[in-house]
């Protein structure tokens, strides 16, 4: 009976690898962290990126079928819909032991059903979203929010902490995805409400850099307001880095998930609903800071 | 050296004098920054409270007739209404080239009228509102963000910096306050998000404390979700610093100047609105942090 | 004259027969004008319901089974999941050229799920929710919304029109839910926003009465505000007709239905977040009009 | 002494003389009114109105001086800074017994300082501002909410009904503003959360003209649904009765109604937000129902 021992020697202490697969903005940088650190196989949809990260990075570019080998298979993808897809792909030749690691934006719901698929093939599943962006992925500083069995994120903790600054069990499967949402609806929110506040000082005649300076020394501040804004906003530089259509699309959940348990959220509901109008009027690929142009549509002024 | 010859000299080299009105949880220890530097004159409504600071921190008690020859007058009271009626028992005796200067919260139509009968005396007006609290101003890193003259400010500015760490002129007068009531919209926008967010997260049976540490180092954190949150909501212990009807006020006082210039700022007027409700429901003298209970009542559960 | 034979003759212009399932509020009078027109089984989940209605109505109390031989199913239950399970009991023995025609306030979603797997057995499905109250039923004049293929909905008008008096077709399969969603939402939004305003006018002083009586005769009316505020707020004679927790759900559908087509939609979704607000702090089985006391709560005062 | 007597005499059973200043889309029909049952004196600021409306409807054009001779004057503006303007200019030569009603949708704030400057001339002041547009002033049903005393009231309810169907007194000065203020934001909500309601359905599929014919047959209707979408938004044919800046103004007069008595209202807020996006965005001498474009601004749709 081998099987089995394959499977237990995947607890064991002997290097465990690693499969990614979505070399996106932040898939690259952190699929590049964990090959710092163990063998890991890397894949991607469009031809010939597995091979350059491979080329800058030391991981090594694989088959689809291939990665179905690794201890541990990490997805970072657009939506909950594409893991789908590679679950499908992948399910029939996983191992029994193998943790599922998903840091894809996602819901909750489909975490749940996820989850219970790959539980029936003995696999492990933990929703691990990131956020701090590309910078905080190369940096090893990345808030990873995760959901799932405590002893599962055990196991994971190590690969998680090659690119995690913060790294945190925050409840059962779904949890991380519910966290995720929430972060970011918050973010789009303190974007949106620095601008409402900075559109509505410029009609009345305040100079808009000394006040988000001084909103930013003060009790008013956020990471939006701080990270955002005079980078940006005030430069009209929007480096196109995290969709404008992705951020509604996770507005989305948090308040597909705020419905789902009767919870009453105004600000955040009012939020999405924002973004969704920012997204038809300002564009879905440009970067999301340009929610803002929403606010200077609805007031008529230029935030600079 | 007659008297007009004294009023020359306050723009001169010598050391300016300070008095300070309004000796609450902010002014105290601002005016014993003021006290630190130069000869401050302070006065309380309630007796005792000049003396007591006077004591502690090396400012002189004084009538109230005698501050009108002080070369800057500060007044931090809780709404312009208050310092309209030290302005009018002043305003007999007041000096040219005296410089007042209100840390009130106030509303920048009443500063304009306000440093329009000041101006008819000679005397120049900032408003130049604080944010950071008591331990910001005895630190002396408060945000001060100021509305009046450019040669005003450069006049006042060395006073600011005795309790500021951010002083920054904002625009004309009013420009001041009308910072701060973005500012202070924008904290409790803030805080009632989080508490949204949180809410729905506890109805998805999400653990808060790990979920808050990585919203906290995310991109979802804020001034109110870093500094809030885990000292006063999850503990319960909401010790009583800023009263929530004030901020309820200042909130009303952004949206007020809001409607004035015609802008739209749903968001905004959402948590003017919100906040007005929370003062109904949890009451005007508690802490502001408080007013997440309102967010609590609405979703049938607490937050820790 | 064999089962084949009979099932053709169900679009002969022999008179048809009608099923019913569901005898609350609504199905009760729905089923009674049925019953008046044609040979109608009825059939509810208490027992001794559909005896009492047959007695009373002329209808015929039936078991589960024999509702599959009737020409028109209807359905009207408190949401989409019951009618799943009733299609569950009823699929494997319904007859190709039925159609079933459900009542219910559900789910676009639900519906097109629905109707795809009724088709499969040759059944047609049509999505007719109704507003209007029971006394809108028993008078014959309820609006009926439907949903599905054009030819589906002639055959199924004499019988929709026994009890509406408005009957559309609006759209494929799901689009009638998503109208009365609509509805719904405007209506909970109409009662809602009239308890605002009268609440700011009673703490400015205003009589509500006549205030209201004028609201009513001007441009600010809606149905909310006429046949619901003085006959029951006014009164504090909240009888339960329709259950607060019901409308929250079909706000809840609104907004689902708005996030799908990824439309936006601000103050319908703050009525959804509102609703559910009310729905924690007043309860889910009282009348939906109670919905105004969580406006009461947020402002301090009663509306009388 | 015949002054006195003749003061005396206003309140006797001769026919009062009335004036009337302000000959807009209102004012006109319901001078006209007024002039068909007793001596009416009238004014506009663009010469030749008054002539026109003479010859047409039977009244007299005045001189501005010669208005301050008649019973009752009323006045019929766009906001209460015009009311204020013709006050100053006839305050001096007003007699007391003389009746002042102000018809503009005025400011409360404004209805209390303007009757405290007329009684000190002995000068009774109503608001009593109007709803129904020119057709219900020219068919005598407008609805008409009335600020001010009872004694007052009782004297000018004839020449009140001249024009109006459903006059009545809403309580004390300025209580007629607010509750007209409440009216108009009311039906601003309701129209543009009918206009998202459809946005909504349109996106998913659903034909919008039966939609509207089933929602104005059930409870989701109100008097902007019924009267302004199929007239004018489904067929483009906006015409310029009551101008949208006009509208945002009315809203904001709410909001700050609401501001000032500490109440909570957030659908009303947030509709005096969107209002002003919608002047923003669309324009301000646009019909008001014209705001309908801010809609379909947001979800990209337009709404036919």
């Amino acid at each position: 009976m081998t099987q089995p021992a394959t499977a237990s020697t995947k607890i064991s202490t002997t290097t465990p690898t690693a499969a990614f697969i979505g070399l996106g903005a932040m898939g690259t940088p952190m699929a590049a962290q964990l090959a710092g650190q163990m063998p890991t196989l890397v894949w991607n949809r469009t031809p010939g990126k597995a091979e350059a990260h491979a080329a800058e990075y030391g991981s090594a570019a694989s088959e689809m079928e291939a990665l179905a080998q690794a201890d541990f298979i990490f997805t970072c993808l657009p939506t909950s819909a594409e893991v789908d897809i590679y679950i499908d792909q992948l399910l029939p030749t996983l191992r029994p032991g193998t943790v599922w690691i998903d840091c894809t934006s996602g819901r909750p719901a489909a975490a749940r059903e996820q989850a219970a698929r790959l539980a029936a093939a003995g696999v492990a599943f933990l929703d691990a979203p990131v956020s701090g962006g590309p910078a905080g992925a190369r940096a090893g500083t990345l808030a990873v929010m995760v959901g799932g069995e405590a002893a599962t994120f055990e196991r994971a903790l190590p690969l998680l902490n090659t690119f995690g600054g913060t790294v945190l069990l925050v409840g059962p499967v779904g949890s991380g995805f519910a966290v995720k949402a929430v972060n970011n609806v918050l973010m789009g929110l303190h974007l949106l409400s620095v601008a409402e506040g900075l559109a509505s000082l410029k009609k009345q005649g305040v100079d808009l850099a000394p006040a988000l300076t001084v909103l930013n020394a003060g009790s008013g501040s956020s990471f939006s307001s701080q990270n955002k804004v005079s980078q940006q906003v005030f430069t009209r530089q929007f480096s196109p880095m995290f969709k404008l259509g992705l951020l509604a699309k996770d507005a989305g959940i948090a308040l597909e998930n705020i419905q789902e348990v009767q919870a009453s959220a105004p600000l955040i509901a009012a939020t999405a609903m924002l973004l969704r109008a920012a997204q038809a009027t300002v564009g879905s690929d440009v970067d999301h800071t340009e929610a803002v142009k929403l606010v200077e549509l609805l007031n008529g002024v230029e935030l600079n």
